[in-house]
This record gives structure tokens, C-alpha cells and sequence, in this order.
């Protein structure tokens, strides 16, 4: 078997594996699975809507393999004849609002020449800041990290703080995670370390978010924080269609466009000048959203 | 007085013109009024929400004046050293599902070297499409055009079709209306023929407005249509932020993201693969979204 159809059962079963566990954490809902098939591959959207704890999530697996056009050579900068792509995304919004949304992806591209590469991420995006809660999932995903490479965690979270990013309203996306492109392995050994560090981060993921719902999925929730949820999904829509390459690039290349933009929340709000009110939690929120915040230090 | 003063100071009229015309239609909630000042210029955002037919209507003037630079010349293909740039721009959103969404926009570019052109357009987004409305509307704006030149309607109605169109989607924004860029006028008589075409859009929209209010804004709305009227409103965020022109080359230069992101609707949904019912005017709507369409044969 060629090593990315491994990578890809891999990634299926990452995706099973989180819908599970994101099912036991709801409770109530299930997760629906389409499967889709276009000339160049296909795959599994798996959609969970309307849950207890869970209003919608998608967790999206795919794998395509094709001919390499001239407009990703000029986008990927690499040369080569055929490529061959997989890989796990997804992307949760929760009903209660103290629960953060959160997205994870991890991908595997190759070249027919042997020219190939991991790349992936994790981030959460709450609704309303707690920096220890930010400091728990920062020290998981270091940890994770830190079995593979030290210099992985520092160098990945700086790389999230920059592209989880909304350069028009100065603000972060949340308190970031980590995010890496464009690992390249050098021989078999390095390809399988990576595989294995996608695979903890796809193992985490599901594990954090369970996590999460335990501890903030039944806290009482008020009207006006409720309309702060829809604003800060307003932010989560504007980052996905203005500046996310994932989404950008799967609209523009033709892909399934269901799929690409179950990103988007169930309902989002804008309102002009939203301005929070002086001392409020939503402020202090606002007042976060900053790069190269140490969340560690927030840790117990 | 230079021109570009004149243009603005008739712009800064019709808006408002546009916010008092809106306001009478309206009956209930007033526009308020913002202004911004940048190193290059500075503008008046006006802003109504809440109404009883409008949930949110936003009508900006801004007159800008600065050097012109390499990013500019690339995005134009025009040369110069300093330019100078007004325009009013709107987009209503309606409380009832039965009136439909309205955008307009006209300006007026200049370069120090004499290079200038006027560009803009109206188009009509129903949220359920009514043919009959749809040639009402097309025929007001052929009415306009045919004033100034007989090619403008034919010409600028394909070109809106092109542009207020969903790639992604395979979809059009809605009915369309006209698009036009780049009118450049030869000379001075030329300009003024120009301007005031113009502003006998800006005059329209308004007009337009009251009367699709005034026929529909009372008509009953169910609960399902509600829901769709989200719906269609999530299109009009994916075409703002995805495609249109004006808000990303007003995001990436550092303008007023306030005033750029007026156009997102008060609240709008995504449902993964919905499906509206066989035979429904969800359906039928659906269908008529869709480019080359001669409205104006549906007219009585």
C-alpha cells in the first residue's frame, strides 16, 4: 500500500473516531454521512446538527488524487506532473456560549516526484475568554508537540497567531492553538513521526471538545449573551470567506461548496459599532483577542 | 470649484435625499449619522436599523483625496501620481420577506492627469422572485439609461449579471439591475451627461424603495419563510465577502471596516444541503437565479 493511501485509512479513521466521541459528548444527536465523488477523488462529509451541546459540526475527510495544473504550481511554489491530497477537517459550534467553537484539520500532500508534506492545525475560538481554560488547551497542545520536536509548539503557535488573524478588525480569531504547513519529510522514518503527530492531534481534538462540553456545556446562559455569540460568529464567518486558504482555495478549484462552508455557524449577526460596555466580560474578551499572548502562564 | 467637488457635493445631496425618501417610507425609525475623517479624506455613514420595514439600511458618502500608489495602479492599469475618489454607496435590508433586498452604488474617479470615470449600479435581491417586480424594476432602470444612450441598458444589464453572480453557487445575487465601470467622459459636456446619470440613479433608488415597501412590507410572512429569508441572506455575506470588488479593496486598504461591513445582513443562517420542497417558490426562485434572463418580457 502506497504510504498516502495509509495516511488516508488513517484519517478516515480519525474521522470516525472523532464522531464518535463528539456524539457520546452531545448526547442527542447523530452524525449524518454523505459521501461525494467528483473525477479527481472523493469523500466523507459527516454533518452533526441541532445536538444537546453541539449546533453544528461538521467533521470533513477527503482524498483526490490528479493531475498538478499550473495554478497550484504557482500557488504552491512546487513542481510536478500529479499530485495526490487527504486529509481531516472540522469545525464545531456549540449551543451553549460558554463553550468555545473550535476547528482542527491535518493533511497530507504528495507530488509524483516524492516532493511531499503534513500540514494541519488546531484552534479555538471562545465566545468569551478564560485564560486558564486557554492556558489547559495551549499546555495540551504543547505537550503533544513536545513528544515530536521542542521547537514544534513555540514555532506553531506563533504561526497560528498570525494566520487565525483578522487583519480588517485587528483581532485574533481566538486564543489561537497551533498551525504548521509544509512539514516535509526527509525519509520514511520522518514521514511516519509526522503521520503519528496528525494522528495525536486528530486523537486530542475530539478529546479537548468532549472535554470542554463536560465542564461549560449547561452553565446558564443570558439574552445578552446570547447576541454576543451571533456577533463573534459574525467575526468567525468574515475570517472563513475573507482571509481562510482552505476556503478560498476549495471555492475557487470547484470544490463541493456544501462541504467547504459547513465552516459557517447555523446563524451569525452583525450590528454597526457594537461597542461592549466598559468593564464587561465582553470587553476583557476583545482586549484578548491579541497575538503572542503566553497563554501558558495563565496555568495553574 | 473643481469637478470632483461638484460631484461630491451632489452626492453628499443624494444622500440625503436617499435617507429622507427611506425615512417617510419607513414611517417609524430614523437614519443616524457618522462622521469619519482619514489623512486622505473622510465620509458620513448613515445608518437606520430597526424599523418597522427596514432592519437595517445603510446610505455612505465618502470623498477621499491622496497619492496615488503601486498597489492602486496595479488593481486600475492606469498611471498617475495622485487621485481622487468620491461616491455613495447603500444596501437595505427589509424586515418583511416579501421586499427584497436593494443595493446602489455611483462614484466618481480621478486622476491628477485628467484620467477619470464614473462607475456604479443598482440591483435587486428578492428574497422570493416575483417576474412581474422583477421587469417593474428592470424596466424603471432601462428608462434611465435610455435618456443618456440606448446601448447603456442592454450593456450594463449583462454586465450585472456577470458580476452579481455566485461562482461558487452557480447562482446570480438576485434579479440584477446594471453594473457599469470605467465610463470614461471625452470632455466636459460628456462628464456632466455622466453625473447627471448618476444621480438620476441615486434619485431612483430611493424611489424604487419606498414603492416595493409601500406594495409589500405589510404582505404576511410565515415562520418557514423566515427561515428562508436567512437563508438567502447567508448568500449575500458569501457574495460580499467572497466577490465583491468594493469590500475587499476597501478591507485590504485599511478603510472604515464599520462602514465597509454595513452591507452584512442583521442575522443570517446556513443549513448544510437544504433543499427547498418540489413545486415551492423557494424552488421556483431557486430557478430564476440565473444569468441572461430578459426580465423586462415579463412586464405588462
Amino acid at each position: 500500500m502506497e504510504f498516502i493511501d495509509r495516511v488516508a485509512e488513517a484519517f478516515l479513521n480519525t474521522q470516525k473516531s472523532i464522531c464518535q466521541t463528539l456524539e457520546v459528548a452531545d448526547s442527542k444527536a447523530h452524525f449524518s454521512s454523505d459521501k461525494w465523488e467528483k473525477e479527481i477523488g472523493g469523500g466523507v462529509t459527516r454533518v452533526l446538527q441541532q445536538g444537546k451541546h453541539i449546533e453544528k459540526a461538521a467533521v470533513n475527510f477527503s482524498l483526490v488524487k490528479g493531475p498538478y495544473n499550473k495554478q497550484m504550481e504557482k500557488l504552491l511554489g512546487e513542481k510536478g506532473t500529479s499530485y495526490a491530497a487527504t486529509g481531516v477537517s472540522s469545525i464545531i459550534h456549540p449551543t451553549n456560549v460558554h463553550v468555545p467553537i473550535i476547528h482542527m484539520n491535518v493533511r497530507y500532500f504528495t507530488l509524483e516526484n516524492g516532493i511531499s508534506w503534513f500540514g494541519g492545525g488546531i484552534d479555538l475560538t471562545p465566545h468569551y475568554i478564560d485564560p486558564q481554560q486557554a492556558a489547559w488547551f495551549h499546555q495540551i497542545l504543547k505537550e503533544i508537540c513536545d513528544r515530536y520536536e521542542a521547537s514544534f509548539y513555540p514555532q506553531f503557535k506563533t504561526w497560528a497567531d498570525n494566520y487565525f488573524y483578522l487583519e480588517h478588525r485587528n483581532e485574533t480569531r481566538g486564543v489561537g492553538g497551533i498551525f504548521f504547513d509544509r512539514l516535509k519529510p526527509e525519509n520514511s522514518e520522518e514521514a511516519e513521526k509526522l503521520l503519528s503527530f496528525a494522528l495525536d492531534l486528530g486523537k486530542a481534538y475530539g478529546e479537548i471538545y468532549a472535554s470542554l462540553i463536560q465542564k461549560n456545556g449547561t452553565k446558564p446562559q443570558t439574552e445578552p449573551q446570547k447576541k454576543w455569540q451571533k456577533l463573534r460568529r459574525g467575526r468567525y464567518v468574515e475570517f472563513n470567506l475573507v482571509y481562510d486558504r482552505g476556503t478560498k482555495f476549495g471555492l475557487e478549484s470547484g470544490g463541493n461548496t456544501e462541504s467547504i462552508l459547513l465552516s459557517m455557524p447555523p446563524e451569525a449577526n452583525w450590528v454597526y459599532n457594537f461597542t461592549p460596555e466598559k468593564g464587561s466580560p465582553e470587553e476583557a474578551t476583545l482586549q484578548l483577542l491579541k497575538k503572542d499572548i503566553n497563554w501558558l502562564k495563565y496555568g495553574k
